[in-house]
């Protein structure tokens, strides 16, 4: 396996250079666009890791995977009747839906207007102690204490997050959550700053592998119905408006943020972490689809076999 | 004159109950849905009454048209270069034609997004005085230094103003504007919040029908073409996504707001403010409206005579 | 006034430059790009020329105020039951607004939606005759038994109109028309295709200035009410999605054709026909825009003087 | 299996009143509203049915699947040059997507847009002979030669089929294909009408199960990267805008058709047919998505597991 990683992540290493940095945080800007990292861990939590794995980022998207998670198994199917699970044709940060449809209920939960849905959703029910609930969860998942917030990033995503505010306040407005809406977008924006390395990604996608249980302590972190659900969603749509073309050409339910992180799941098999900062038009990271497509390839990954 | 406005006030009573009062703003809902008034002010200055004008009510939207006379006035026609001057079909408060035309341009200065851009535009160079200056330039226009901002109301707007912070920080998110999203919001609250009656409307609307000059002290506040410019704009654009309708059934150029007032000018001969705080669907009043599609008829006011 | 006329359209010529021939028709990028003319007629019916009035063009676009006048004068208001008087901010052609608004009920006449709703309600009362007795009456108003259809054009349309295809297929199929959709968009293809010289716009244009008399005959073609209503919405519709910036600009009723065409009504004094085939990013004349801002300003022709 | 579906049928048949039947072609509103069929045939080729089995009905949309299987087995991916792989959020016949992005190519090929772009494609190559061909290979994939176009539904797809032909048009206006909008529409309505049962589904769904193999005869149609690659789409797109909660509730690639049909495919183990002609709001089986939810969770047949 880490002879076959090394290979991949040197073809795929060019093309690091079609993609840009995510500009519009601009603490985003400093990260390294030529670095490739990938991180596979298999069903029983053997972890192999190639190319720059050692280079930390902040998870970003990648974290509305996991209030997902946390939001269904806490309060199971209920959280559709404030969310939709339909993928959009528009962009990620787009409030157009939220107008033309549903009055003001979002799409999906791995947009980003869905995502403060869901963490309005949550801080109804747990109120101020929602971070720490689920930053908590997520360190349980990655097995790994030392995950904490990048407090630069976190500042700069506060002082540049105006379209995330627009897009609470409009949710607000439309009555779609009671909750703070500073709270919301508090949370929001630390959840985001989450710094992580690859092995946190694989570590994380390898419990939904496992359908729910930390394969080394055989606890279950939720049941195989949420596990089940949300892999769905991250096959619909985990890779914004490009998740149709990556379930044809890649077939591994994932989910990217504009870090670069990639956290793939292949069911019953491999927990997968990318990192490639530079990213495409979409906002995936250029490299990072790449490698997971070449992996699929060589491997037989994809669901759709 | 007093004898038609008695007239036509009373046969367009009925039209009260064809509406409702504005329900977003809590504070609204305590007006009285069957009031009706008018006033009109002739070119020399003399003004007539009938209804009930000794109802106050908050200006909002109205004021819209106050703004943009001062920023025409204070900066000219670059105002055009940060905000658009085209009639839009979606309402009043949309915020897709934001996102897909002209990358946050609001499409015209008399709906909120474009309102709340001229305040921005003018706080870039008054800052903390905006709201001030505005207040006082519309305290002249009316001839009356008792106008107020009726507290209540504010309180009410800052508080359930959600939709206008989400206009607010779409446009700052989209670079549209620079300054302070806290005090260009706070603006347009105050000013929306200016507690008026029906004299007070037609007074401003006489300083516009006399092309910038207060009869009474022969003081010039703007330019002919400053007036020129405004009167078209509230023509294409002023009753919302009904403007052309009313430009064919009333065909006076006129600006209306949710607490029921509607500022109506008709160039050189009378400026004109009616009251009726029900709305029809479009946020018109719906008595004011048919008040003066009566009066029009009865006057031929109708600049397309 | 000849030598106003001569000087302005001196000045004018340059803006040819500023503009492209419309190429979705494959027959109008024959047309020269540079000419520039115009007509002017007095409420006396004296008429005044300058440019390239020798120039044929068709008429286009501007065909669309016949249309609605003969619909009116016809069949009043009811018309608005099927076709809306609002502007939009889409494109001329766009489709958007039939789907997300009214079910099929096109924004306004002025548009190539409406214009074929327009048609297709007239054709639902006049038959196969629909063409033969739209293109009688436009003869008569601009006193010219000669116009007809160039029929190179008309076969250049007919080849390439599959967007107006679209249109009319979209609201049959929203069940807005029962009209044959053959008949409706033979007409209008026809219409489009009738070749005319500025002098026939601006004939065409004093009949409106006089409120629906042919000043040599005395003869009443429509009502005062049609006329104005008319004049309604050509200043809120008539040039595209600049409509708004136009009012600003210019001020002057008018309808703009992709053929180069402007038609213009100065309430009370003047019909006006310019041409200039180079089309700025909107699809009106921008030459003959420049042109008639030039002549607007030192005529004070603006209605919202 | 026999009493297991028999079961499921008895159970999921009180949903068939939960939809109505499609009205937009006349033909359809024929359909016996209440009834119910299942088909599924293993890996091995063995069928077992249920419910009302022999209630033909017209293949509709699902005809899409066999469009797509056909053209990406000829032409590989150079389809998705002309066609998107992207979920809309928008409705199944919607035009909207088609101005706003990509500039008239649809965004996949299981919508109408997207279905007429693909045949238009292939009729590119094939010219009249693309409904042979089409119609050949889907009575090759069903073995069963006896499937046919239902002449009256076929008549009534063509008067009635105006929003097609919208959307057509509008593909053609923006130079989408060259291809004869005439053909590309009767290739689309006959295809529409080829009249099936759920047995025909089941079969057709089993060639997809076994990766493009005719298990009968040995004989591989198409490739197993042309499965893969339609198996991703039909799970991404196949149930118009509720895809997503499809995906989450069933989990298998599925088409759904107006006719009351779903073609879904298990892969490696059951091709599935279904019959149900009430549709939800969605334009999907009522009763159907009942049926394959409940036997998903039976026999665990989600690929998301």
């Amino acid at each position: 396996m880490k002879t076959t990683l090394d290979r991949l992540v040197q073809i795929s290493r060019p093309y690091t250079r079609n993609g840009t940095l995510a500009n519009y945080i601009p603490e985003l800007t400093k990260a390294n666009a030529n670095a490739l990292a990938i991180c596979i861990c298999d069903h029983t939590g053997n972890c192999t890791q190639s190319g720059d794995f050692n280079t930390p980022f902040t998870i970003q998207s990648v974290s509305k995977v996991v209030t997902l998670l946390y939001a269904l198994e806490s309060y199971g199917e209920d959280v559709f009747s404030r969310i939709g699970v339909e993928q959009t044709a528009d962009a990620f940060n787009s409030i157009i839906k939220l107008e033309t449809r549903n009055q003001g209920k979002p799409l999906n939960p791995l947009i980003n207007a869905g995502a403060i849905a869901t963490i309005a959703y949550i801080a109804e029910h747990e109120g101020k102690g929602t971070f720490r609930k689920l930053s908590a969860f997520l360190r349980k998942m990655a097995q790994n204490d030392a995950i904490h917030v990048n407090q630069d990033v976190y500042a700069s995503e506060k002082r540049t997050g105006d379209i995330n505010r627009a897009l609470a306040y409009f949710q607000k407005g439309a009555n779609s959550f009671s909750a703070s809406v500073n709270i919301v977008l508090d949370t929001y924006f630390q959840m985001c700053s989450l710094e992580v390395h690859v092995k946190d990604l694989a570590r994380i996608a390898q419990v939904l592998t496992n359908n729910g249980i930390i394969i080394e302590t055989g606890e279950r972190l939720f049941s195989e119905k949420t596990a089940r659900m949300t892999k769905s969603i991250m096959t619909t749509c985990g890779m914004y408006d490009s998740s149709g073309h990556f379930a044809v050409t890649v077939g591994i339910p994932s989910k990217s943020g504009v870090g670069g992180g990639i956290l793939s799941v292949v069911p019953g098999r491999y927990g997968i972490g990318t990192l490639g900062p530079a990213l495409d038009e979409k906002g995936n990271s250029a490299a990072g689809v790449e490698l997971l497509s070449l992996l699929s390839q060589e491997l037989n990954l994809s669901i759709f076999q």
